[in-house]
C-alpha cells in the first residue's frame, strides 16, 4: 500500500518526538526537504502560512493544518473549496491569556507610566490606580483564549460578561451578550479583553460608539487581531478620552511599524505581537504538538477539530 | 456613666457611616478637632502614625489601632508596654496582591521593556517571554497579602511554595518551607513574591546567597517592605545577573528618591509605593472600615485581632 504523505513546514530544530506519532500512519517530510513527487502526493500540510505556489505544488491536499490560532492571514480565495482548513485554536491559549491579564493589570496599576517615572528618579504619585476585584470585565470572543481570560478574571474577583455567537454555561461567566450586540457587551464595563478572530463578521466591529459604551476611564485589551477595531475611530476616541487606556499586542498591518502612530499615543500600552510567549521554545513545541494531534485524528479517520468555516473569511 | 473616647486620625472627608457603628459604644472624635480633655481621656486611637507628643497628650490609651498593614514605621520604644497595638493586616490585601501579580506579569512578559520600544517606533523582538503556568513561585509571608498572592498564582497554574513561621493547609499551597529556611524556600524558584512584614526577624533576611538560590533568570517581586532585602547585596546581584528581574513597589527609605540608584538599574521594574491602590477612595475607606471593625470588637469586650507582638519590633 502506498504511504500517505504529510508535509511539515516547521523549523528544522523541532524535535522528531513532537510529531513522531504521525509516522505510524504516514510519511512525514519536511517542507524544505520534500521531493516534488512527495509534494504532489501530499495529503496534509502543516504550516503557518502558504502561497499560491505551495497550492500548485500540492494539488492533492485534503487538509491544511495551520499552526497559528488565527487564520485571517490566508489567501482564502486561492484555497480550493474541497480542502479542509483547520486552525490551531487553543494551542497557545494559556500564554496569550496570561499576556491579556498582564496588559490588563499593567493598565489598571499604571505600571509602564510609574516605572518610567521611577527610572528617571521621579517617585511622585499623581494618577489613580484601579482595583480589579468587584469590577466588570467584558470578554469578547469565547474561544480557548477568551475562556481562559474569563476564568482568570473570575479568579481575580471580577464580574465577567461574555460575548460570543453562542452562550457558554461556565461558572466563571456571570452574564452573556450574543453577537452582534457589541455595545450591550461593552456597556458600562470598566475593563474589556478582545480575543476575537478577524473575519468578515468581526472586521471593524468596534468603532467610536462601541468604545464610548465603556466607562470613559476604562481599559480595553486586545490580544486577538487589530482589525477588529476601527483604527481611525480608536485613535479619535483615545484623543477625546485621555483617561481611557488601550493596551494591545496586535495591530492592523503585517508590518507593525505602520501602526507606530497608535503606539505613540500616551494612553496606549503596546507590546510587539509577543503574547504567544515570543522566543519561548516550550510554547512553540506545544503548538506543533497540538497541530500534530489534530492531524493524527484525521489520519485515524476521526473527526477533525478546529475546522474553519471558510464563509467567515470570504 | 462617662462615655469612652475613641480618637480617629483619618481624613475629614471619610464619611461618618464608615465608623458610625462605634458611636453606640463611645464618643468618636476627630484628632484635629479633639479637645485636650478628650485626648486625655482617649482610650483608643485610630491612626497611620503617631508621635511622642501624641502619646503624651493621650496618657490613658489602651489600644492603638494602626490603619496600615505594616507597623514597622512606629517608634516602638516610645509606646508604653501596657498599650495594645493592632495592625490593619488584611484591610488592603486585595489591591496589594493584585499589584504583586501585576509586577510579576509585567516582568514575565517584559511589558515595560517592550512598551518603551514600541512607543519609540521600534517593534522588533529580542528578549524571550516567560509563561507562568507550570512554573514554581515562592511566596514569602503568608499573611492576608501572601495568601491572596498564593491563591492567584495557583489560579494561574503555578506551583506554589509557601514560606512563613507556621505552615498553612490551603489547597493553593503545594509545598511549605518554615522560617528561617529562606534559601530552601527560594531554591530553584523562577518566581518569588515577598509579602513579609519588616521586623527584627526579617530585616536583611534576603542577601546575595538567598537571591542566588533562585533561577538566574528569575523574577522577584516585593510588595512588603524594602528592608527585608539587603540593598547592597541586591544591587550587586542584579549587576552580576542581567537576566534576573527585581520588580518592586517598596524601598528602604521613607524618602524613596534615596533609592533612585536601584530604580535606575535596567533589570528593575519600579512603582512608587502605590500597591494599596494609590488614590483609590474605595480602598482607603475599606481600610478605615476594617480598622473600625476591630475597634468595635474591643469596645464590645471581644478579643482584638491583629495584635502586634512588640518583641518582633524591639
Amino acid at each position: 500500500m502506498v504511504r500517505r504523505v504529510v508535509v511539515l513546514n516547521v523549523g528544522e530544530n523541532v524535535p522528531e518526538e513532537t510529531y513522531a506519532v504521525l509516522r505510524e500512519h504516514a510519511d512525514v517530510v519536511h517542507y524544505g526537504r520534500a521531493e516534488p513527487e512527495q509534494l504532489r502526493r501530499a495529503e496534509v500540510l502543516v504550516t503557518f502560512r502558504l502561497s499560491r505556489e505551495d497550492l500548485e505544488m500540492m494539488p492533492n491536499l485534503k487538509v491544511i493544518q495551520i499552526l497559528s490560532a488565527g487564520v485571517d492571514h490566508l489567501d482564502w480565495s486561492s484555497i480550493p473549496e474541497d480542502v479542509v482548513v483547520c486552525s490551531n485554536a487553543g494551542s497557545n491559549a494559556v500564554p496569550v491569556a496570561e499576556h491579556a491579564i498582564a496588559l490588563l493589570l499593567a493598565a489598571a496599576k499604571r505600571i509602564p507610566y510609574y516605572h518610567e517615572r521611577c527610572r528617571s528618579g521621579d517617585f511622585s504619585r499623581d494618577k489613580t490606580v484601579k482595583v480589579l476585584q468587584g469590577s466588570v470585565i467584558a470578554v469578547l470572543g469565547l474561544g480557548p483564549i477568551g475562556m481562559r481570560v474569563a476564568e482568570l478574571a473570575k479568579a481575580l474577583g471580577m464580574r465577567v460578561r461574555g460575548f460570543a455567537r453562542r452562550p457558554r454555561s461556565e461558572p466563571f461567566i456571570d452574564e452573556f451578550r450574543a453577537y452582534p450586540d457589541v455595545r450591550g457587551a461593552l456597556s458600562g464595563a470598566e475593563f474589556a479583553v478582545l480575543a476575537l478572530p478577524l473575519n468578515r463578521h468581526t472586521k471593524n466591529m468596534i468603532g467610536y460608539e462601541e468604545l464610548r459604551a465603556m466607562r470613559s476611564d476604562g481599559v480595553m485589551v486586545n490580544v486577538g487581531r487589530g482589525g477588529v477595531v476601527s483604527k481611525p475611530d480608536l485613535i479619535r476616541f483615545l484623543r477625546d478620552n485621555p483617561d481611557f487606556t488601550y493596551a494591545t499586542d496586535v495591530y492592523w498591518s503585517g508590518d507593525i511599524s505602520q501602526d507606530a502612530d497608535l503606539a505613540a499615543l500616551p494612553n496606549v500600552i503596546a507590546t510587539p505581537w509577543i503574547a504567544g510567549a515570543f522566543g519561548n521554545p516550550r510554547v512553540y513545541l506545544e503548538m506543533v504538538r497540538h497541530a500534530a494531534e489534530n492531524v493524527l485524528r484525521y489520519l485515524r479517520g476521526e473527526s477533525l477539530r478546529n475546522v474553519v468555516d471558510r464563509s467567515d473569511y470570504l
